[in-house]
């Protein structure tokens, strides 16, 4: 069922984009722009900044963004320890509210580890 | 498939308010009637009210919320560029992770623009 | 539609909670732990706490908790009329945002108060 | 320096409640009047409601709501030992977010136990 | 105590920005200038725009973002009677939740209607 | 005004735990440890820990939080350039409402940079 999740994922989401992005002001295209930058090796390495984003959308509790961050940290290379690590601490931050949010990410990340 | 939505958030909406009531204390019943009130022409129009509570259901990132008032700021003759700017603002204010909900507010407003 | 839905409910959490849990760390282990253990009766009855985490759930706007503190809380005796009282304070406390919730809980408390 | 809190707390809600209710139109005044009937003893005592109040207060992160609610459930007799299990339930259902909160609570608690 | 509060604001604002925008990289500065820009006249004016900042401000709890936003409505011409059924909107939304913030931006409105 | 704010910090908030701590019931005392726990070394080394924390601190609006990890931090060895990415992260995720929280690190950074 959650198989290949994240390219239906992909799919789903570049076509909502795209009718943004028609009727979307400028500050909204710049907006997007930022968000895209900000992940961007620097200082800290994308990694690092992709754990940050997936910890920040655990927290905050949006699914979407959790599935996002979980795609772009595999590409990036972590491994599962890493992952429930960085579960770990959203779940300890932000509480049991945050447990089906847990549960979402773990079953997405099987199929990821096993897929990837 | 977001064809008519707003028909059938409407009887949804409709149905489950009728359990909600004929369950619900005196004290239910008025929150409900202030949380019609509150949107109703006064020193200000009806029309910046629903764009009031368009932005703040957007940044509170709650879409059955984002849903009723796109049906009713249609109503009230909210045009795209309206809708868009309103969007900017809920973005700026909220983050990226209101951005889900910007996608979803996004194609229910194409339908909306075209059905109406 | 709704018939049943703790069953389902109950299964579901238990499929996802196993795999949590196969990749866990101690610390999340930990915590599901202390999240049991807080609702126990002690100086405040069971029936209390699980109100508490009821009317948390409902203002922090997360139907899957609700859905588990429904079911615990008709477990624990909560007549109708307590739970609409519960409802009322998490209203009031949270507002209107949370009326989708609110209709979500009303219906499947429909579901409960029949079938248990 | 926290002794007496709760005499300047009444004193500057009282205060400030008088501006607000100056100027305020009725939907305001009302809302103010549901606020205060809720936590009336209905199918539920008095002193669960408050205690509903401070859990929601607490994960919602609001230092004066949780002083308001710290005085009302001790009005109604809540122990140390309750409000400290009303705390635990916070703190699993919130995270470590809430626990500056904790703080504060915990030291306005001591007060209030010494003086009232 | 609360007179002048508005250029106090100012001050304390521009200074900490200058330290914000002496650190900060170039992500961060432009998006502190879609912050700017988003409040400007277009297909909705400015203060209708400001109200939106007003509200989501209330909504979300951010007491210095209140007294930004009270300050630039203020500028556009909003009225007593316009800022409270603001206020009403905000607090029907966001709850008693909201109501430590009301009274924070009541207070503040009435220096700011005097003064300016 | 902010010079040595972290020496003070650590005091108050040692004060503070002392008070939790003496009243607070096993699950609390627990919960502490794991919170303790959590940002250990493991398979992602402590400063990338410490930098999800003020990351999902900041996004959540805590300055007590972003304190307690910008000193954290500190001494697992972020640099500014790296602060302030993470800063950015936090900014984008969690919008404009995020900035006061932003201001309020950038100044208590500066002194830490200083005088550790």
């Amino acid at each position: 069922m959650t198989e290949n999740w994240h390219k239906r994922f992909d799919e789903e989401r570049a076509r909502l984009n795209e009718i943004v992005l028609a009727g979307a002001p400028l500050g909204i295209k710049r907006f997007f722009a930022l968000d895209e930058q900000v992940y961007e090796a620097g200082a800290l390495p994308a990694k690092t900044k992709e754990l940050l984003g997936l910890v920040a959308s655990m927290t905050l509790r949006c699914d979407e963004c959790v599935s996002y961050h979980l795609i772009r940290c595999r590409e990036e290379g972590v491994t599962r320890e890493e992952f429930y690590e960085a579960f770990n601490i959203a779940l300890v931050v932000g509480g049991s509210i945050v447990i089906p949010h847990l549960r979402f990410a773990a079953e997405r990340l099987e199929t990821l580890l096993e897929t990837r």
